[in-house]
């Protein structure tokens, strides 16, 4: 039996890394080379799997990009997923969220059918959508509180109470997770006070922390509110940063080179 | 160019229906005949299809049962897509919802590839994880603001400030209509005092409603403030108590007059 939080710990420790890279594929962005293969999107990413995979304790599909392109890209996907097998954990980034049996449909195709160790959801239908896909106990479940875009401040950053919305998020997801075990938050580090606010609530569950790449957030209050009460380390993601340093025939060096240096920057 | 509002008004007249059915196949459930046809959920849904064609105004696909069964799932769902054309409006359900350029991924896979003229979207990461949905300016955007599960008292129902979470959904997402035109927003039957508050603050936002069939939602409030201020009627969704009426080889006979009477149940 795999369990997602344990492995993931292991490769923290072992590969001295908290780097997820973000394997999210863009036909227009790959290298040309490879645009006109059958299953490009799997082929690039092998590249950059092969090329890092001692440089992370993660990898994180967003599985958006894959259905850009239809059943072409989810064939990919599954052999990306496939081809990781059990060397490294994979966390499918989905953000699904449905009423109770269509949300075990969804959980069902991420855990059954791609065989991915954890994904992330959404949190607005409640717990009642959340806990078809806690019941698989040895996966990650990574609920959104805090996302890194400009429309945090639309719902996430509502008063309610003498609290917010992403606030309650994770203090309720901290108490679901007394019966589970499995729950993590999706904190963006675009927005560094509020990360250390969410870790108080939430001091159990492990971050899935977007946003240090591209989006440019800050580095120093991820390693310092990311790390659980009993020690686990944030989860730090980078996608288009690494997988797009470079754009020719040597990107997978290039993806190698870039995903050394944030592991470096991410040591704690 | 099609315009999922119009032909949904359309159809509504011309077949003088509201019902929607939504296409959600499991394996378990199918008629025993069809279980070890490759493509059994094409042929359950086609069958459905054929016999519901001329009392319905949309066809509601929910991707996650096809999602369970991977890509063989989603072939079917392609398939099914195909089938409908252009004889239905078809809305995927599907929820999403992610920061902008993995939203504008879902969109472009859910509006080019399935080609569907409407699809279900999260609000949890606000404004602009919406707009690249919004964007395909013929197509539906139904937002998710009041759901028909239990767990709706997690954080739709939260207060904030005089009003609560789920009527600031409809309020901003009215709002946004101004710029788009073609947003609209799920409310659950099952709760019928607060359908009439949500239309209050969303006269123009026309109502994707489910919750009628298996859930037990009422019928008469639906009717009564499902209409939008310039007279479109909901879109009421049945899925279980139609498509599963009947487990034989007669079932397509049988979802037909399940639809039949949902359809004058909900004449308005």
């Amino acid at each position: 039996m795999r369990d997602f939080f344990s492995e993931v710990r292991n490769l923290q420790e072992k590969n001295n890394s908290i780097l997820c890279i973000g394997l999210d594929p863009v036909q227009e962005k790959l290298p040309e080379h490879i645009r006109s293969d059958e299953h490009s999107f799997f082929r690039f990413n092998k590249e950059i799997i092969d090329a890092t995979l001692d440089l992370v304790s993660c990898y994180k599909p967003n599985i958006a990009f894959y259905e850009a392109r239809g059943l072409k890209g989810l064939e990919s996907l599954k052999k990306t997923c496939d081809y990781i097998g059990d060397k490294v954990p994979i966390l499918l980034d989905a953000k699904r969220g449905d009423i109770g049996h269509s949300s075990a449909s969804y959980a069902k195709g991420i855990f059954e059918y791609y065989n991915a160790g954890a994904t992330t959801v959404s949190p607005y239908l409640g717990y009642d959508s959340l806990t078809p896909f806690a019941q698989y106990t040895d996966r990650g479940i990574f609920v959104l509180a805090l996302t890194s875009n400009e429309g945090v401040t639309d719902f996430q950053y509502l008063k309610t109470g003498d609290t917010m919305v992403y606030l309650k998020v994770a203090e309720k997801v901290q108490k679901w997770n007394d019966k589970f075990g499995n729950f993590g938050l999706v904190t963006g580090a675009t927005h560094p006070d509020e990360l250390a606010q969410v870790r108080e609530l939430a001091p159990d569950l492990p971050f899935l922390i977007p946003g240090i790449g591209a989006q440019k957030g800050k580095i120093e209050p991820t390693l310092k509110y990311g790390v659980t009460k009993k020690g686990f380390k944030p989860i730090v993601v980078v996608a288009r940063s690494i997988i797009y340093a470079g754009s020719d025939k040597d990107f997978g060096a290039r993806a190698r080179e870039a995903a050394l240096n944030y592991k470096s920057l991410l040591e704690t």
